[in-house]
């Protein structure tokens, strides 16, 4: 086995935390040569028993292949695993979280040491590594020419989509999900609130609620228009003067109940800092124009 | 024409703003002989053209027929505009936005006036009264046999769905698919003020979030599952702990891109407060748990 059978290309994988551990099993399962590090050794001494060479040091690991992927505990510990360690010529594919800024602040790191670079992010659960139909897959972005090269064997775990030359995108494309998942999570939460204690079973609501938030996924499409062509305010179906006259009845009914408004209140809030601001002007506008205020840094 | 043909049942509307004008056309065309009165009397003169009887009072048109729709303003409007009005043997159906509250106490009103009454919740929008393939419905609850006798009537202008005798939980159900709409376009909003004046199309991320949202409407079925069931270890994919320990990924990228969390950090923070109040006990939770933590009134 070579380095030009792609199928199969040898690597080398530092961390073995939950999700270290699936991504080994998965390329080791696959037929990949594949040479693990662990700071604390008996993780990787499980894995020796399935094929996977333990390396002694992340040193001795690194110097074992061309590939070498991280996913360590976050962006400091790699310095600190690496420090020392020569990375000329290496393929670095880091899988460790972060945020942008470190994506790109690692990219330039491993650039000054003469390594190639890509950084992930991956939107899979541990359990959902090496199972296709599960539908996990991970965000790359950095070196093309790095992705190209290993692609197949990225592809092992989970789907590989790229996002671009910048190094911190899949990050950023990483956590702009989660973000929109917790919007989606809160709101979920808050209409399961309002009817504890009331004779509605939550399996009856459920249905209820799945159909209309799938019909009102089209807020992700009808976002990415209006804030492409700037336009809020053509073809707006309900306005933001008529949703913020509404709010009151949603803020009023969580009183009613009980329940606080902690989930929902900053948006109902938003919309109408967004009226308030010139009624006039946005009375009319589809309420994506609000997004328009969120570039304010930390907070009011 | 008679009251014992239900496909063509005569009916009254009091309150003509768009939606009452959306609905009364909708029976109009599909030949209900229909009484409107609106406060401001040009609106009414419009429909008359089309066929509408114009009453000249509220009292007036109370009187033209047994079932009775009102659209009016606010839950207030109803108890100014029916001011003396004898309601006795009529079947009124609330469509006026309101609470819960408003809902029972008016039904309460009504049976005190020797009426029948079913409160409800539209979910739609004026442009998609009479459009069936446009989705919207409305939700009833009060008497069941006021609903079943004038279902075939109510079903003209947009799908109905009965959710049972107590009045307030047509607003409830309305309320509740509203405040989970709030909740996912806070995460959506939040997610594209992340990408903006970065290199990264709004229509580029759009399906990715599309794609995305969809597989975590997952959460809605699983929050309804735990809830029944009280058990919100078994089965984790994502537990607490690491969803906690997350976080902070999130809100550094969201400071990174100079954009206020203000959007999302609520419901960071009720994952952390649920971890925070026994570690030990919720670190493998789910995070449905946290929504047991929402019933404490208009917040912290």
């Amino acid at each position: 086995m070579t380095d030009n059978d792609t199928r199969h290309r040898p690597l080398t994988l530092l961390g073995l935390g939950d999700m270290g551990t699936a991504l080994a099993r998965t390329w080791l399962a696959a037929g990949h040569p594949l040479t693990v590090w662990n700071r604390t050794p008996a993780k990787a001494e499980a894995l020796a028993a399935e094929g996977a060479a333990v390396a002694g040091s992340a040193a001795a690991a690194v110097c074992a292949n061309t590939l070498i992927v991280l996913c360590l505990l976050d962006d400091a510990s790699i310095a600190t695993v690496l420090d020392g360690v020569d990375l000329t010529g290496k393929d670095l594919v880091n899988l460790t979280t972060g945020t942008p800024a470190e994506g790109r602040a690692r990219a330039a790191w491993a650039e000054e040491r003469g390594a190639r670079f890509v950084d992930a992010g991956i939107m899979a659960t541990p359990a959902m590594i090496g199972v296709p139909e599960a539908g996990g897959y991970v965000f790359y972005s950095g070196s093309r020419a790095l992705f190209d090269t290993h692609r197949t064997t990225l592809e092992v775990p989970a789907g590989a989509r790229y996002v671009g030359t910048d190094p911190g995108h899949a990050a950023l494309h990483d956590v702009a999900l989660l973000s929109a998942m917790y919007g989606l999570f809160a709101g979920i939460s808050h209409a399961y609130a309002l009817i504890e204690g009331e004779d509605i079973a939550p399996k009856d609501l459920a249905p209820l609620l799945s159909e209309w938030l799938g019909a009102m996924g089209f807020f992700v499409g009808n976002a990415a228009e209006r804030l492409t062509s700037r336009d809020f305010t053509s073809g707006v179906v309900s306005n933001l003067a008529m949703q913020v006259a509404g709010s009151g009845t949603l803020l009023r009914t969580a009183a009613g109940q009980g329940v606080s408004a902690e989930l929902i209140e900053p948006y109902l809030n938003l919309m109408r800092e967004r009226l308030d601001a010139d009624p006039a002007a946005h009375a009319g506008e589809d309420t994506v124009g609000a997004i328009t205020l969120l570039r304010r840094g930390s907070g009011r």
